[in-house]
Parts: C-alpha cells; structure tokens; sequence
C-alpha cells in the first residue's frame, strides 16, 4: 500500500483479468461539473445513482466524490454504497481511475497517465490536474500497490479477454493527442507489459463522434474468450455503417493470443441520438470545455453497459432498440440478470454506464 | 456502512473503549493552513510525519489530507501509511473525526456536532463546515456506521477507562460557547448514553491558557482503569499550579464507575513556553483565525500523547523535563516502548500529539 513498483505487472506475473471474472466490487465518480453535466448535474447525479443502486445488486459499489457534493451524493445512494471523498475534474472512472491487475494471491493497480481525452489538442476540458490523483487515491484505499505506466491511456481505450489478448482502436490510441512521440509497436508493447497480455487486436475508427477519440469500449468487448460484441448499424447512409463493418472485418480476420477465431455478436445502434436544444441550454458555457450544441450527435452503444457478477447493468437509450438489445445481452450471458438504466443523461455528459464505472477483481488465491 | 443510527451506543450496548485497549489502527489529519502553521505548514508538516512514523511501529496510521497536499504529504509518508483525501479545515482528528465504540462484534462510530472550539463566540476559525465532515468520511472508509450526537463536543474534551467512567473538565464542556442550552446534567445524560458510560468526573479548568477552552486530553488522562496521569506544577507563581491542584484534591476525592479510589501520577509541565518572534511572524494573518503573537504563552503538557498497540508517542518539548517525563511515561506503561518525537511545531498549532490522533479500537469478537 502506497508503494509505487518500479517493475512492470509482466515482469511480476500480473495480468489484466477480463471483465467476465470475479469482481471484489466497483467504483465510480459523483458527475458534478455543470459545463458538461446539465441542470447543475442534478439529471446525471440521478442516472449515476441508479446506475450505483444497480451493480451494487450485484457487488459491493463505492462512490467517489467531492468535498462540495459529499452530503447530497450520500443522501442520493442507497446505505449499502461505501460514499468517499475523492476531488475529480470530471466522473469518468474508468478513464481517470486505475487499471487493476491480478497475480499469485494479490491485486496491483496500473496509473496510466491522462490528459482529458487529448490534452490541450483537441481534449474535453482543461485542466485536469485533480483526474490525475485519481487512480492513486482509490489505490490508497483499495491497499493495492501501485504501477505508474509511461504513457497516456485511459480505461475505457482497452479491454481484454483475460487470456492474452487486448482489443483497442487505431483512432484513438494512435491519436498524437497520445502519445505522438511513440510507435505503434512502442505502444503495443507497453499495452502487453503493464496489461501483462500478449496480443493486441487493432480495430480502426470507434463509434461516429465519440468524443473520446474512439475508445474501443463504445464500440466492442469481449464477452467471453473468443467472443466480442460488436455495435452495429445497416443503415448505409450512416457514417457508423461503415465503421462498423471495418470492426467486423478486423475481428473476422484475426485469431487472438490463444489462436482462437472471433465469434462476433452484433448489437443494435441506439438512434440515431442528437442533443435537444433545451439539453444543450441546461449546460453552462465555459470556454475550455467541450461545447454542448443542439443537434450534435450523440455517440450512442449499447455495447458501453457494465458486467457485473451476477448483472450485466446496460444503458437504456432508445425505446425502439433497448428491447433487442436487452434480449441479444441476455443470451450472451445467460447467468447473468439483464438490469436496464434510463442512460440518456449520462450520454448527454459524453458517454456511458461502463465509462463511469470500473471494477476491481477480487484477489486470487495463492499458489 | 453509510447507515445513520437512530439508536444511541447505550442502548445498543455499544461503549468507547479505553486508549489502552487494542488498536485497529490510527487516523490523522494533514496540517496545511498557513494563517495556524508557521512557512506554510511545512515544519508542522514534518512533525506529523514524524508522530505517523512512530504511530505506525505500534498499528496501521491512515492520514487524511486536502486534494491540493496529497502528492506532498504521500511524499512525505512512509510507504506503510495509507494516505486518503479527507478535507478539513484544520487538523485535529481528535476534536472534528469520529469517537469510535464496541459492542458485540461489531464497531461504530460517533460523530458530535463540532463549531471549532466555540463557534463565532470564541471560536478558533471561521468556517469550519469541511471539519463537520470529516467524521462522516471517516466512517464510510473504515465501514462502520455512524451515530449522530446531539450535541457540540470534541474528542478531545473527553477521556474514559473503557469501565464506564468519562473523564472532562467544566470550562470546556459547560462553556456557553459550545451547548449553551444543556444543563450539566444534560450534558452528562449525552456523554454517558453516547459513549456507553455510568459516571462523569468532573475537573474543572483545563491547561492554562489552551485555547480549546482547556480539554482534558492537554491536563489529564487515564493510564489504566483507576489510574490518571496529570500534568504538574510546582511553581506556586504559575497558574498552572492551582489548576493541577484543584484538579489533583477532585480526582483524589472522587471514585470511578466501578468505586475505585484514584491513583494519580504527576507528570511534569514543560517551561512554561512562548511563541518566539520568528515563529509568530511565520504565521498568515487571517481575520477569522486565532492570531499567533510573539510572547503568547503555549499550553504545553506531556499528558498530550499518543497510547499506542505497543508505544507510547510522546511530545518531546522542554530538554529540560523531557527524560523526565518520558521515565514517568515509562514507568507507568512498562510493557510499551516509550518514543518521543520533536512536537514543538505541533504545540505551536495549539495541540499536541493526542490532538492530532485518533485511534480506531479493534473489532471485538463477536459474543
């Protein structure tokens, strides 16, 4: 606790487990900023709490929040949710926050550096000196050690299949709002050292105007080893039908770190969603901050839901697809209860439930 | 956790142990306000770091501390120490963090209403509402529900031998600046329901010159059920002289909750001891602060030290009774090892090393 490892998680047999296994439990941050969050945040503050109420159904949830929003986010949670304070510049912890990793009997934490989505190049906001803290504060309370990663990275740019193998995207962690002075074969092997994984699937572009550059976790996951799903659109006339496709092709091709072919799983695109005027009106204006505009397209995905022990806690975001959506994640995972969340306004904040969320894998037995 | 108690200690069977029970662990509070700690906190800072060194020989020591001090005060810690934000307007996890109790299998915490040691009437600081928060915090941290108390009190206004008896002093507890509505028999009413207690015993003026409207935690203390140790003068030219006496005739006429008669142990008062020019010009002027003047006498005394799993932490103050002291300390805990550590910093704050501290009491088993 509070050490910072000056090996990597690879060098010390830690790998990242995939999402699917075992969870000790789940955090997120309190949305508070009312530049990005409308109406003081009050609409998201209540999509975050059900999101909370939800997963905590499944495991034991702690929120992460401010000093100024200490009392109103322990009155807004159900008891059972651990409430700490932890100062953010925005409450997406799955970006901020650490990247845990497993090994013989014990769990590490990787502290990937931020930079708001892109730094002063095309990033969300500025600053973002407080998100930085982030993944070392929850460290300190998880009692995890810690590994800082030489690169910027956020979460929600990876998933893995536990057995090797790393989905991500070209768009975004080849964005020299990254890391410009590093390949991608420099890249690639970092991703496989602090992820303690051995292969990297590239897909190209991530879901049309996600703002994050592309995180691949708005676009595909794994559900199981061999087994992705995949966002999708059969309308040629949007631009998300193309780059849909391109994935599709990507995964179709390739065999992951065991050799195994990819089973793909298409889920249905929300929308398209646009941004109403009155939403874009609730937001405040601030000038080094993303712009809300009426019309905007959202990125919407029902791919961006949390898998959590025993529920998988998906957005609910467009009453004429949440339904076949709901239906395809039940039979993908059919141990595990399908729990729906009107999502729509953590959406309007730039992303969705697996964005603000990130689950800490329970501790292995020893060898 | 996160749950609000609508019970009392008392009647759940919950009590405050003694100091020198067992141990889970130890909290502070990262000090950093330059208007109360001389060149910006950083010799205070140092001193903390110190008594959280020799706390952690003895037990686990989290330290809270504001977003903007965290990378300093990880800096400054050793690997050992868990580091967590907790805002706070000052830091004195004694007087504004949780009183913990025991009951059956479990523990809980207390959380009193705190006004900076008497409000806008007499007050140290203005405002105080991050402090009102801490304890709250805590708990959700260490996963133990809290009660709220209904009345203005800090930790450091109360000692008990963990067999029913509370230890306070009249000018702090009964001061109108702290509950003026309550009678001295309310008063006790709260004490003993919230801390699972049978008897008060009453001092009445604390150190001289303390401005926490003198806690017994500066003058007095129990070392062991019908064991107290008091700070002493004989200087009969020095107030202090008839405040030890008055308070050593009240102790030697009195009986615990059990009937014991008192053994009472002398420990010698440091100086007295001044704010020196240097150090008073260190300090920012804050128009809601207590100032710091050159010539101010320190309320210093030896009995604010820390009881420890297997060490006493001691302030070291005065070369000329420190050895002293800390072979009286010595004599009186013969099973634990006696460390002192330079507090002179601390003292100048207006506390010392039990002031700054607050023990966590260990779980007991479960009946």
């Amino acid at each position: 606790m509070g050490l910072t490892l000056k090996s990597t998680p690879a060098e010390d047999g830690f790998r990242m487990p995939a999402e699917f296994e075992p969870h000790a439990g789940c955090w997120m941050a309190w949305p508070e900023r009312p530049d990005n969050w409308r109406l003081g945040a009050k609409p998201a503050q209540e999509a975050y709490a059900a999101v909370a109420a939800a997963i905590a159904e499944s495991e034991p949830v702690t929120m992460a929040v401010s000093d100024a929003q200490f009392e109103n986010c322990r009155a807004l949670l159900p008891a059972e949710v651990r409430v700490v304070e932890i100062s953010s510049d925005d409450a997406w912890i799955r970006d901020h926050g650490p990247t845990f990793v497993i090994g013989a009997g014990g769990r590490r934490g990787v502290d990937w550096h931020f930079n708001a989505w892109g730094g002063t190049d095309g990033g969300l906001y500025f600053p973002w000196d407080r998100d930085e803290r982030v993944a070392a504060k929850v460290l300190e309370i998880e009692g995890d050690d810690r590994y800082r990663a030489p690169i910027v990275l956020e979460g929600g740019a990876i998933h893995v299949d536990g057995e090797g193998t790393v989905l991500t995207t070209e768009e975004c962690l080849l964005n020299p709002n990254r890391n410009p002075d590093l390949s991608k074969e420099q890249i690639e092997r970092v991703l496989l050292e602090y992820l303690g994984a051995e292969k990297v699937l590239w897909l190209g572009a991530g879901v049309f105007e996600d703002e994050t550059d592309g995180h691949v976790d708005n676009l595909a996951c794994f559900a199981a080893p061999g087994k992705v799903l995949l966002t999708w659109s059969d309308d040629e006339d949007d631009p998300q039908h193309a780059i849909s496709h391109d994935a599709r092709e990507r995964l179709e091709a390739a065999t992951d770190a065991r050799g195994r072919s990819l089973e793909v799983v298409f889920l249905p695109s929300p929308g398209p969603l646009h941004i109403s005027a009155e939403e874009a009106e609730g937001v405040d204006t601030g000038e080094d901050t993303q712009p809300r505009r009426a019309g905007d397209r959202l990125a919407a995905s029902y791919v961006n839901f949390y898998l959590g022990n025993s529920g998988i806690v998906m957005p609910l975001l467009d009453p004429r697809h949440d339904e076949e959506a709901a239906a395809i994640l039940r039979r993908t995972f059919p141990d595990r209860e399908v729990v729906g969340v009107p999502a729509r306004e953590i959406l309007l904040g730039g992303g969705n439930i697996h964005c603000i969320t990130q689950q800490v894998p329970a501790v292995p037995a020893p060898d």
